[in-house]
């Protein structure tokens, strides 16, 4: 079964509700958990080689993608409580990133 | 016009082959950027209280927007580099944080 | 017995040689460490309100403590690799603070 | 003129009082802040290799110095408002991490 966007927000919406947890899902705090999620996909990495960094293991590999589920779905909460439509926000993003980093001169640097 | 997940990791990948980026895109990389972009999304909260919070103004819910667009964009280029299926990933990690938080036994605390 | 920073970081280069980890401790990754022990910090206080955080349990202070070191001992051993004296950056950091917000002109506003 | 940490920690009290800014600095507060300029220093080496890294320009290395400093301070702000001694934290974390990493198992891995 595949699952969306919208999906994920009225599941974490009703997650939330049946816990009540709404008091604690300030935008702040939740800037805080996403933060902290980050930072635990980051651990994975701190101490291997990029080249390493490319071949994970297989464990390794579930450990990081369950790291970043977690950052999606504060994302998700985060953006539903601002109101903000995350698809179009980055869709926006990568016109302003086009603009600002125009393909012809780039040439390998970033 | 909406955009959706497929539509945003294809044209990273565009993004990034028209620049010659892919060099820097080491997964280890992409988790230092993000983890750096989900900083800067909680820099425009550090200093507000959690009331605060919850009515940003027009101005600031933009620059808040900005910066969860980066946050997206970063995971979904890791994830594409580690062959992560993101939604997956979060619906499964949804079924995962409904065994370990039953809703009737959490009562307000997280 | 009292310690100093002199002291931890001619400790820190000991514990590390013992080991063999200087393999390991190239700038970008104690940078990556840091931020990591950063979040860990962080995670203390993230449902937490302002209120809360500033009455922290005896066991919660101890756990924010040991967080709290880790974060000295990487930013230490990053600062050491580069050759940065930390305290000489700190106090003409604090000078250029002085002159960014003059006291009579802050008021209360961050 | 050398300074030390009791010093910072004044400087940074009497800061704050001219600016009255204690109404800020809530643990909480200081927390998101140490991890936001945690990364603002990661952001200066997040698209470098390990041994770009090591050999940081004179430049680049004067704007590590500048965020290693904020780390410090806010990490000092911090302490103080929790009463923590961070350089007794440290000696006592430096005393745990020897037993959970003995010098003769350690053998390279980290």
């Amino acid at each position: 079964m595949r699952t969306d966007i919208p999906t994920l927000i009225q599941a974490l919406r009703d997650f939330a509700a049946a816990r009540n947890w709404a008091q604690f899902h300030a935008p702040k705090n939740l800037a805080c958990a996403l933060s902290v999620e980050a930072a635990e996909l980051l651990e994975h990495f701190q101490w291997l080689s990029e080249e390493q960094s490319r071949h994970l293991s297989a464990d390794k590999q579930a450990q990081v993608a369950a790291e970043a589920a977690d950052v999606l779905l504060y994302l998700l909460q985060l953006c539903d409580k601002l109101d903000i439509d995350l698809l179009e926000a980055a869709r926006l993003k990568m016109l302003v990133n086009a603009q600002k980093y125009p393909a012809t001169a780039a040439g390998g640097t970033q």
